[in-house]
Order: C-alpha cells, then structure tokens, then sequence
C-alpha cells in the first residue's frame, strides 16, 4: 500500500461501515426563584410556573422574563399608540387590521392619553404594552437553575444503543454532581447559566430579550473498539442572532394566555408574553464499525492510484527532466534484460 | 481522465467529502381575526388563543376551525346516536366503554331527544357533538396571517454554521418583505395563504378538516465556494393524505380543554375540538467540501475502470467485428515492433 | 468480476446511490377510563385529560399516574421533612433554597406535624408531597388505549414520497383494525399496552413511574423495485433506564400547573406530578436507486482489487510453495511463448 492509502485506512477509516444516530431525549429542571415587584408584591416561581410547554421532546424552555397583561376581557379599547395614532385629518378605517395591530379598528379616534389620541379596536382589552422589556430580568435568577437531560441514542445498522448516563456512573454521583468540562465531563446535569457561559454569552443578557441555546451531544462512536469508549461529547453554542443590523423580532419569545371565567360565566385572561431561553438539544454523530466492503474498495482504487501515479511519475521524468534520455534508456533496457516487476526512480515500475 | 469519470469529478463533485445538517427552529406567527356567530357572538381571535401549543420546536400550528362543547362537569348524560342506539331488546351493558365511546354505559337507557334512545353513560356532559363541522372554517381567516421562521443551521464536521436570515438583509427590509418565489426568495415571513397556494392547495378547502403542510428548507452547499452561495431553499408540500378511500379521521385536529372552577370548587371545563394546519418546518441537506480521500479513491477507481474499459473494447473488437483477423493482426503487430503505451482503434491500448 | 466484487454488486447494492428520509408524523389516542379513590370520587378521563400537551410532533405522552396536590395559594408554609428537618442546633437560613427543596427558607423552625419541625418555606403550599407513588398506577386501564400513527415520508434526493397508510388499505379495514407483527403489520392502528409487551416490558410496572418508548418506524427501501414494495416495518424499544444503580429520577415524570382565580382574584393553582409513557415515535431507514456513480467506482475499485488479488496469489506462490520453481518456469515460458492474457494457477493472470 502506498502512503495516502495508508492515511485512508488508519485516519479515515477506510475499513469501515458507517451509520448515523437514531436519538430521544429528556430533561428535567430544577429550581426556584423569588421576586419582588411593585406590580405583582413578592411571588415565587416554581418549575410549573416557568417550565412552557411541561415538556418537549428535544428541547426546553426557561421562562426569564415576562410581561403580564392582566384581566384581559374581549372589548373595546384604544390602540397603542406606536402604530395608530389619529385625528380628524387622519381617521381610522373601520375594519382594518395592520401588520402589528391586537385587533380590529372600528373607526372610532379615541383618547388614548391625555395628550394621544388612538384608533379604537375591538380586542382583547386592555392591550399589551410591550414597549419597555424588564431590564434585569425579571427571572434573572434562573441561572442557578439546574437541567438533567438523559439521552438515548440508537445506531440501527449495528444494533447498539446507549445511554448518556454511563454505566459506570453512581447513583449518589448522579444526585450531587454537575456538568464541568474539565471534572465532570460525563455528569448529566448542567448549571443553565454555565451553558450560557461556556457559549461565550453572558446569562443575563440574553435573559432579558430570550434567546436559543443549543446543546450539542457528539456521540462519534468507533464500534471496532469497546463499546465503554463510546461516550457522549458535550459543547455549547448559542443559536439565534444576536446582529443588530439585519435582525427581526430579536431574542425569543412567544405569547400564551391563562383562561379565567367569573361567576358570571364571563371569560377573562391573563396574556402573557414570555421572554425565555429555548435550549435546544442537538445530538449527531456517526458509528463505524469493520465492513469488508468499504475495505475492499479502499484497497482496489489505492492499488489502481498506484499504477497512475508511477505512469505520472514516468511521464514527469522522461518528458520534462533533462536527464531524460539517460532514465529512459535505463528504463527500457531494465525491462528488456528482467521483463519483471522491479523498483524504479519514482516508485515501483513495470 | 475518460469521460464518466471527469462527470464524476465535475457534476457529482466526487472530490468532495458531504456532511448532513444538524438545525434548529423558531417561529412566529402574527395576525387577529374576528369571528361572529349565533353560539359565541362577536369574538376576536389572536396569537394566545389560536396557537396551540403556545410554542413547539419545528413546527407551528394555526386553529382555523373550532367545535366548541362548554360547561362540561362530570356526570351522567345520553351517549350520541351513532354508536349506541338503545332499546328494550337492545339493551346496554354496564361498564361496557366502546371504541368510538365518550364515556362509560351505566346500563340504563334513556333520550337522547324526543324520538331516539342512547345508552346513558359517565362522562363529561354534555358530550360533545362533533357530527357537523363548521363550513365555511370558522377561522378562515388566518389565509392572511403571516409566519416568521428563523433557521439556524450547522454542519459538524466542517464547523460551519448559518442562519437562514442572510447578513445581507436588512432589518427594514425584514419588516416589510413578504415570501415570494420569484421576488422575494429569502424573505423569511410567509403569508399562510400563499404556503398552501404554492403546494397547490386550498386553504379554505384545508381549512375545514386541517391538515399538515411541509416547509421544506433545503440547504445544499458546496463549500468550496464562498459561503454566501450557501443558501436556503424553500418549497412547500402537503403532508397528509387527501385520498378518501383509504384514510382514518382526515385532516388534522386534536381536543385540549380549558379548566375551570366555581366558587364552591365544582370543576368544569371547556372542550375544544381543534382542527388547524400544522406547519412542519422540514430542513436538509447536504454540504461538500473538498477532500484529499474522495478525490484519491474516485481517481483510483477511475483508472482501474479505464483498463477495464480498454479489455472489454479489445474484446468486442476482436471477436465480433467482421475484420477482426485484420484488426489483430494489426494491434499486435504493433507490440510486437513498439513495444510501448500507444492509442488503437478503442481509446489507447498496451 | 470476482467474487467479493459481486457480493458488493449484489448483496450491498454497490449500483446504488442513497437517501435518508425526512419524515412528518401525527398520532391520535383514543379510550376513556374511569377510576375511583376516596380523595378524588368517581372519575372519568378522556384524550383532553390524560394527553399532555395536546399535540406534539413526533411523541405522544399519556398519562398513567399522577399525584394531585389541590388549592396551592403562595404563602407560607413548612418544607417536607426529608431535606430541611430543624431544631434549635440546626436552625433555619433566611433566602436559602436546597438543590430539592420547594421554596425559599424564611428562617423560621416549624412544626410540620406532631413529632418533626422543619423550616418554613415560601412556597406555593401546601407544597406537595410525592414521597408515595400510586401503586398500581391511578390510570393503569390505559392500556386498553389506541394510538393511530400517520406517518408520511419523503426522499429528497429521488422525489419520492410515502404514507405508513399504504393505498391498497380500505378505509373499513382502518377503522376495524390493530396492528399485529403476523397478522396486520401494515394497520397504523396500535394498542397501548401492545406496544410495552412487544418491546418485552410490563405495562403495569411502567405505567407506576412513567418510562419513554421508541416506535421505531423503519423505510429502508429499494427504488429500483416497484414503489409498493417499499413499505413501513415497525418495531418497540423501551427508551428509559431502567439499571436502578446508575439513575437519577428513574422513569419519567414531570410537573404542571392549572390555575385559577376566585371572585376575589386570588390565584390558586393545582399541581399535577404527571407520571407516563411518552412514545417517541422514531423515524429512519434509506432508500437506494441505481445510479452510474457508484456502479462505475465499484466496477472500476473491484477491477484494480483483482489486478492486486493475482500479484498477491503469484507471490504466495512463487516465493512460498515448495514447487516454486516449477511454477514460475511454467508461467514464464507461457509469456514468452504467446505473450498474451491467459488463465494461470490462481486466477487470470498475465
């Protein structure tokens, strides 16, 4: 075998089959948090408060900030102000419905303010005002939070699954330990805000307008050797664009409502834009293990690239060295005299 | 080089090494519909109240129908007619649950309306009625409603990654565009209308029974090239079966509940039988970069073809043609005086 | 062509080019169960009650047993005694909150019943106690549930596209059937506590602490054969671990909250402990179509592979054999004489 064959066996795995990862997930978090405003006094916020929705395949979200319209019921009500501003010049136009509107305009110019005047809609009222985002975070504290995540993965074609929970790993560890690149490197549970810092981020940034957080889990598995080799690899990158210049609707975030009705029968609401971090769990990998296929292939086009380069070889030394007429002589009397496979100047020649 | 091989190098890119797509997903969906029937009176309908979930990974469903059963406690009442018809000779099993069934048969048989008699059961009552759906869809409306999607990208093994939001829009541009094949071909705001127009579809028809629609971003790139060639690629497909014979409960829909309590703390609850689209945001794709392996072994086997090729031309050549005493004559000949590496009648020959 | 040559032509379809799939997946569950415990009465549950969230992408979660914890107001209130015990040595810590615990200590030692003090937490109280898991599970009767998969695939690469409803099934057989490996491989209809039992489980231990399942849906399929051929192969794993030494919060479980509101606006909410099995529903498989690629790599790598295997056979021969010099006479003289391509001990050889 000649050198970049060789380098296609041992580095490449040139003798191997491959197969992608079948992967399920998931997650648990962990943590509470109190606040204290003005608005809502001092409230506690547990895992069902800010875990939405209770669970998701691959991925979860933390709530960690938030903009509460209360008592939400269907009516009328003036409009914000940014986007519908009206006088007797510029009425409003029943009916219509703008690109960023919460609801359907009557006509009707109201008083928003006592200075503004605004379109009147029919909505869910009164509107949300989202114009000024909490700064800290209202849940800022959930960087202490912690997120077990167990990991199943399952490679079809050679029938081997495993679990990112190893084997070798003590229930008692399991209970105390936490994720560290350098100590802890095979620990299921992860700090939220060390993930954000291993990305290069800082948490409470990315708190107040959201954001999406991938965990990556590497399970490359090289299945020649012993399965207890094949372990998961952890990294961190953060996953929505944080440029400025070219951006809509920056960070994450969505809205969901909570439903009430009174004695009357009458619904109301409780709207609630959610500011959050998505931590996406993102698990790829490939398995190889020995196939006398890819092997053989490997071997036969080596040994055709072989006979190439020696022609090459040939053709660069007869044509373009000055010496040539000294090697080809050599050369062809070589064969005339042996007629065998023997050694030339540039590799094994015929 | 002969021909299929330069077509293996050129077209299929045979000196590259591919990589597939790891990526990650969010949208957001924007728009209000009002709606005015005899049931509920004028209601208004935002992004709270028609997305459910509230957020989901990759993928966003919009409700565009509704069959509405509220005030349901527990209790007993009639099962519908269509599976438990009931009578003296027919009577009903206690305990009995069948597969189409709401609840559990008391045994007793009681009205269902003045001339029919069901099986009574325990349930949540009044059982809901789902025989006629709303048509026209009771939100047909969200034709007009729009969806952001942001897509990030990666591919592991060259360690490069892109959003599907391309650096070279700008941020005015993002708040007015629209997606559209020809003009607009990486505007990432899509009108729902115009996704299942381009499918071929339908909304309103799809709207009545839901339905589940592809958005297809496929992310083929070479990376040899500069990486602001590597854009995404939308299309858009239908997902669920349309043919009536052979399908099960057509179209899409779920049922979620609304809980709520009275001040004596009775529980009860509004069901929503929920028909809707879901868009599924389906990405793909594979990278290419070029590598020394692909290149060496599609060279390799190149060359060998080649020899292959030549011996199977002497062959047909030698044995089939007419003048084939001529022809062999001549070739060896030729050997026999030259002895060298020289072109015969089918590409060149020792 | 040689014979490991043809095991790759034939046996590992070396003539092919491939694909992975890129698939969509919905699923209805459908079946009623009524339970009866002295905290609850007579209860039913339906699909709005047990399915949590209402639709998912490519999982369904039903619940099996739950721990209710009703009328949760903020207050305060003492932590449980297995992580906060305290006395007059052991004091409270204003602010802390333990890795487990519900809330945030006020400082303050507590009697939590007659014989133990604990600290007082702020919390949402009572907090809840999950120290005993229903057992049996409260929502065993799932069992007897059905689930109806939807499965439609696509091949980017050959723009072929396939439904797990294949199109010779009648709609009647589709509302009548469940899916059995022997009997009925191709209905999409399956039996909950089916699928446990296939994959060598008990569903009554599962159904206690919850656990995850693989629906493993398997479209390896050969487009050089009629489209029909191709067709869906189920299979069922269990997902979770189960080794008891090695786990943390064995099962799988999580929480969520419904809240209300009294006349007065006061929120309260119940806290669901949710236990059950998530069916994950895991799509793979390949598709491959000939194409002149690979064939021609084959051909061309195998061609070379049989130059290698004749050198390798002669110098076994020549250098190892006792009768070597009898061999390497014969095969030399045989050059001579007729320089040409003739069959020699091992193999074709020149």
């Amino acid at each position: 075998m000649n050198a970049p064959q060789q380098w296609v066996f041992i580095w490449e795995k040139g003798y191997q089959e491959f197969d992608t990862v079948v992967s399920s997930v998931t997650s648990k978090v962990k943590g509470v948090v109190v606040t204290n405003t003005t608005e809502l006094g001092v409230k506690i916020w547990d895992v069902a408060d800010y875990i939405i929705p209770a669970q998701e395949e691959n991925a979860v979200f933390v709530m960690t900030n938030l903009i509460l319209t209360q008592n939400q019921t269907q009516g009328h009500c003036p409009e914000l102000p940014e986007t519908s501003f009206c006088s007797k010049e510029q009425p409003c136009t029943p009916g219509y419905v703008g690109k960023q509107s919460n609801g359907v305009q009557t006509g009707k110019c109201v008083p928003y303010n006592s200075t503004v005047k605004t379109c009147e809609i029919f909505a869910w009222c009164p509107v949300e005002n989202d114009t000024h985002v909490p700064d800290p975070a209202f849940l800022n504290g959930a960087e202490n939070f912690t997120v077990l995540i167990k990991n199943n993965i399952w490679y079809p074609k050679f029938q081997v699954s495993k679990r990112n929970i190893l084997s070798n790993i003590s229930s008692s560890y399991l209970k105390t330990c936490q994720y560290d690149k350098v100590n802890h490197p095979f620990c299921p549970i992860f700090r939220l805000g060390n993930i954000v810092k291993e990305a290069g981020e800082s948490f409470s940034d990315m708190a107040v307008q959201g954001g999406v957080m991938g965990i990556q889990i590497n399970w490359n598995c090289d299945l020649d050797r012993k399965l207890t080799y094949c372990v998961p690899k952890y990294s961190f990158r953060r996953l929505d664009n944080r440029e400025i210049d070219h951006n809509v609707s920056p960070g994450y975030n969505f809205r969901f409502a909570k439903y009430y009705k009174d004695s009357n029968g009458v619904e109301s609401r409780t709207l609630m834009k959610v500011y959050g971090i998505r931590f996406d769990i993102l698990v790829f990998g490939t398995a190889g293990k020995f196939d006398i296929i890819p092997t053989m292939i490997n071997i036969g086009s080596g040994a055709a690239l072989f006979g190439v380069a020696t022609v090459l070889c040939d053709m660069i030394v007869f044509h373009f060295f000055k010496k040539r007429h000294y090697y080809r002589e050599k050369k062809y009397k070589y064969v005339e005299d042996y007629d065998e496979l023997v050694g030339s100047e540039c590799g094994s020649n015929p």
